[in-house]
Order: structure tokens, then sequence, then C-alpha cells
């Protein structure tokens, strides 16, 4: 049973309640704290991102089309289609002799307010580059290269590619291939429904991946070092995921999903955690996630107010008046 | 404590859920049917603006002012912001001769996709008649010059239009006004907390306003009359209210609130209704509440195809693939 996570408070009363799962794991895979049903089975979503991005460092894809840490970084992004995301998808596909025509994750206008409006402003429509998920895709698409696969179907679970991610991801998140089940995501491509635990699992692992067999420990922290050196490349301007990972300072790894899922790894404390709102609304997310930090004491008292504003969002409206705030109210069990 | 409602499928699993409260109420005040807690407390957001129009009509300053059924339907909206309701905004400001600038209400972009293209393509910046809530406040403002009332703090409690709404909302509601948990609402005027059943009495009462004195009844068919006339007005394109009014043909009174309220009445039946999801999302409302109706044997099949898209919305991604749908779930009880 999801239980209630965060209020949504307007002068004296609670208007709104987000529930929610809460599971904490250790890198030796144990349960060590959690809220809700830390075994709800749901869909990974874009959490599952740094994982999709083993196969680039591990085919030795990086090396043989010289791929940068940075546009690494991207291929675990759901980024905010900023200037500076859509220039290095661009560059990917450039170095990989790829046309953005091949970029199969579909478009919409980009998260960030004002790449959205330049858009708009110049009467245009959003392509391929600024969907969130076109550094993954991208990702994708230098592994097809690599590997010599067909580019037309790279979407599809017949696929090659897809059929090898379903591998990595069983194995990484030890869970049943056969039991996982398989949707398909925003983007197009397949996504993976499991257990909260196990995507906390996953997280333990990006934490502290001495557990993992020696090459897949080199990968994983290739990955992570991309992740944590360039933030801004795996969200963007204002968004949790980057300010987190800002704030972190290199301990933590920090990936949202779509329908209020997000996962962390904490590396000196060798833990995972993964969240995910009944709901799937990102408003309670971002304090539940800066909440279990808190709780978990990964964060000191310089980091939470630097991620106040994630934490406790005060609630204004269209004349920005203080109507109430939204406040985390679960405590770790 | 509230149950689901709604689920969101995609494949083969239920992905996320919304819960919520329904209270189905008749003009005798009779609980009919609920789901979850009929009596939880929260605020009625926009839903109460068909009774904060009242002033308007008993006030007599429709004919003084010369306003006209279109423009009382406004009052009553959330609208979307699309020419028409700018301009009639505008034209009840000149009927009145009130600037623009009294309009107290803040600015958002309008809902309407089209709408807010233009403005952000101009370059321009959203103003206060582009507010849903302007029309609402353009009535206030008529009430204010009818009783020849401040207009520069109209939107205080302490205003004597306030004070007057307060006393209009306790009795139509039939609960104790110092009762009413007051906040403040997302265009700055105060809002109401009290239970969804009288919310849902409130609408019984739109439905059937015989159990009321002679001279609100008028009033009430007034501004119901003009809701059912003009639905365009109190929504907008592809909303809703809308499109319920429009299908309902007149037996139906429907109007949102925001963080997932929504209300209606059913004439013929002589029953109101009201739904507040726990989360404060309208993802899940629309098809509670047209499922509501579906029960209430309220819509034929005919007017259930033709709301089909807010019944039982498909969940397509970026792509346009169908990935899954939005499925209600719940029985009146």
């Amino acid at each position: 049973m999801a239980e209630v996570l965060v209020e949504i408070r307007r002068g004296q009363l609670v208007e709104s309640y987000h529930r929610g799962h809460i599971a904490v794991v250790n890198s030796d895979g144990e349960l060590v704290s959690s809220v809700g049903d830390p075994n709800f089975l749901s869909y990974w979503r874009s959490s599952a991102k740094p994982i999709q991005a083993l196969p680039v460092v591990e085919s030795g894809a990086m090396e043989k089309w010289g791929i940068t840490k940075k546009e690494l970084a991207l291929f675990c992004a759901s980024h905010s289609g900023e200037d500076f995301h859509v220039d290095t998808v661009l560059e990917i596909l450039r170095k990989i002799g790829v046309e953005q025509k091949e970029l199969r994750c579909g478009s919409h206008l980009p998260y960030n307010k004002e790449a959205s409006a330049k858009i708009v402003q110049g009467g245009q429509s959003p392509t391929s580059v600024h969907c969130n998920c076109s550094g993954k895709h991208s990702g994708m698409l230098v592994v097809c290269k690599e590997k010599g696969y067909p580019l037309d179907d790279y979407t599809e679970l017949k696929h090659p590619l897809q059929k090898e991610l379903l591998d990595v991801i069983a194995d990484f998140c030890k869970y049943p291939k056969e039991e996982i089940v398989v949707g398909i995501d925003g983007c197009g491509v397949p996504v993976y429904g499991l257990p909260v635990y196990n995507w906390a699992l996953a997280y333990a692992f990006l934490a502290d991946p001495t557990k993992l067999e020696e090459s897949r420990k080199e990968a994983v922290e290739t990955i992570t070092d991309a992740m944590v050196q360039f933030p801004e490349m795996v969200g963007g301007s204002d968004r949790i995921c980057t300010d987190l990972m800002r704030v972190g300072k290199g301990n933590l790894i920090a990936k949202a999903g779509a329908e209020g899922v997000y996962c962390v790894g904490i590396k000196d404390k060798k833990l995972g955690f993964a969240i995910k709102m009944e709901d799937g609304s990102p408003r309670g997310r971002g304090p539940a996630v800066i909440e279990t930090l808190r709780q978990l004491g990964a964060l000191d008292d310089q980091q939470l107010e630097e991620l106040k504003h994630h934490h406790l969002p005060e609630n204004r409206n269209h004349r920005k008046d203080l109507c109430g705030v939204v406040k985390p109210i679960f405590k770790l069990k």
C-alpha cells in the first residue's frame, strides 16, 4: 500500500496528498529502509538510462568513435532541449555519420521554457533532437554503428540492441529476465517493469560498483563519472537531477524517470534508493527525494539550503502571493 | 480514506493510480452515493464560481450595466484565454467603466495552446485578462461598481464584497460560516474549505433550485441558463466543462476547480455530485467525472461516445504510439 509521502498545504488545510513507495538498498542487496511497498512493480522509465548506456562503454564504441564523457552523460539524460544539449546530440550524430532522421524518439517542445519559447517565437516545430530522450537514442545509434546493427528498427524489442539491453537490465538489477514486464516508453523504446527494490539495488551498484565484475565496474565508473562531471547534460537548467549532482559534489548519482520515478546512488554510504510516486506526478517527487537524502544523513545543512526549492517548494499563485507549501511528512522505516 | 478511482495503464501494467473522494447528493440533502470519504474537507476552488456569481444577478447589476448572459457565463469560468474570452472581459470592463489594471487576478499564459503561442510568438507577456479567473474578477468588479464598494482591495477577505460572498457560500452550501476554512486562491481571492458533501449539495441546488427561496431560485436559473447556453465561455475549446455542457444539452451544469476538483449538477435527476482527486491532478479527474455520470445513468451511448476522449483517454507517446489507456475502476456505493 502506497503511503502519503508529501502534503500540499494551502493556508490552514492540507489540500492534496502525494503517495508513494520508497526502497533504500545497500550494495549487498539488503533492504535498509522503506516506505510503502518496496516491492511495488512498475516501469523504471528514464531512471534506467545510466544502465542503458552500458553497451556504449562496454562495446568500446567510445574510443572508436571519439565519444567524450560529456556526450556519454547525455546518453543518460532526460535533457531540457537547451542549445548545449541539442548541439551535443547533433555532434554525436556527426561523429558516427548518422542523419538526424534516424533518431526515432519522436519530438516535443523542450522542457526548458526559454528554449521552447525560442522555437515557438520562430514559428518552428520541435524535432527529434529536442526530445528529452534524444541523448539516449543517439547512444543507441552509436552502439548500432559499432556493432553493425540495422538502424531503422533499433527501437523494437526484437532488434539485437534491445535484446542485449534487456539482458543487461536483468543482469544489473538481479531480476529474472523473463519476469520483466516490457512496455513502450515515451520515446518508443522498450521500458522495463520490475520492482522498486531492484531499481534501488541497481543504483546501489552505481554507487558501489565493487560488487560487480571488473570490466563492468570500470564501465559503471566511466558512466557515473561522466554524470557527476557534466550534470547539466543529464537534466538542464534548474532541473533536480542536475542540481542534486552539482550540490552532491561527486557523491550522488541521480536520475529522474517519468510517472514520478526517481533513483539516487549515494557513493560514501554504498546505498541506492528508488522512489515511485503512486500518482505519477513530479510535484511530490522532488520533496520526497531530498527528504530521503536528509533522513539518510546524505546532505549537510548547506547542501539542504541549496536544494531548498526542491525540498520545500513554495506554492505561489498567479499574483505571486504565497498560498502554501509542499511538505514531505514520511519517516523512513 | 481516498479510494483508487482511476488507473494509468501502460502495456500489461498499471503504472500509476489516482485516488479520490466522490459525493453524490440530491436536492433534499441526502447522500445518494459515495466513494472514499464524502466528507473530506478541502478547498472548493473554482467549482465555487457559479455560486460566487450570485451577487451579480441578485444585486440587479446585470440590468443596470447591461451585462449579457454570455458575459454572465464568463463570470463562472476558468477560461482558456482565447480571443473570445479576452474580448468579452474587456467589453465587461468597458461597460462598467473600469480600467484593466483594476483586475487583480494576476496573469499566466492562456490554457489554450494557440492563444498562448500567439502571445509568445509576438514576444509579448500575458496580462490579467488572459488569467483563467479574469471573468470571475470582472464579475466581482461589476458588483463593486453596483454597490459603490472600493475597487482597490476587492480581493481581501475584509472587503464588503468578500464578506458578502462568504455569507452566500455558507448559506448556499448549508455549512456554518465560522467552520469554513478560508485560504488564498490561485487568483488572490478567498477560497473556501468545506466538505466535498457540501460542494455536491450546492450543485444539487443548481440542478434543482426549487428548494431555494424564490428570488434565489430565479438567480440560480439565470446563472445555469447562461452556463448551458454559452458553455464555450465557461471553459473553452476542447475543455471538459464546455464539452460536458454542450453534450449535456441543458441537463448538466459542470465546473472544474484546481487541484483535482470537479462538480456537476444533473437537472433531470435533481442530483449534484462532487469529486476531489486526492493528488490534485486533473489527469484522473475527467475519466472519474464521466464514469460517475455513466454509473448514474446520466449519459446515453451517443453522449458517452462524444465524451470518450475525456472518459477513456489514450496514452500516446512522443511518437504518437499507443502506449496505454487511462481507465476509471471505481463503483459508486
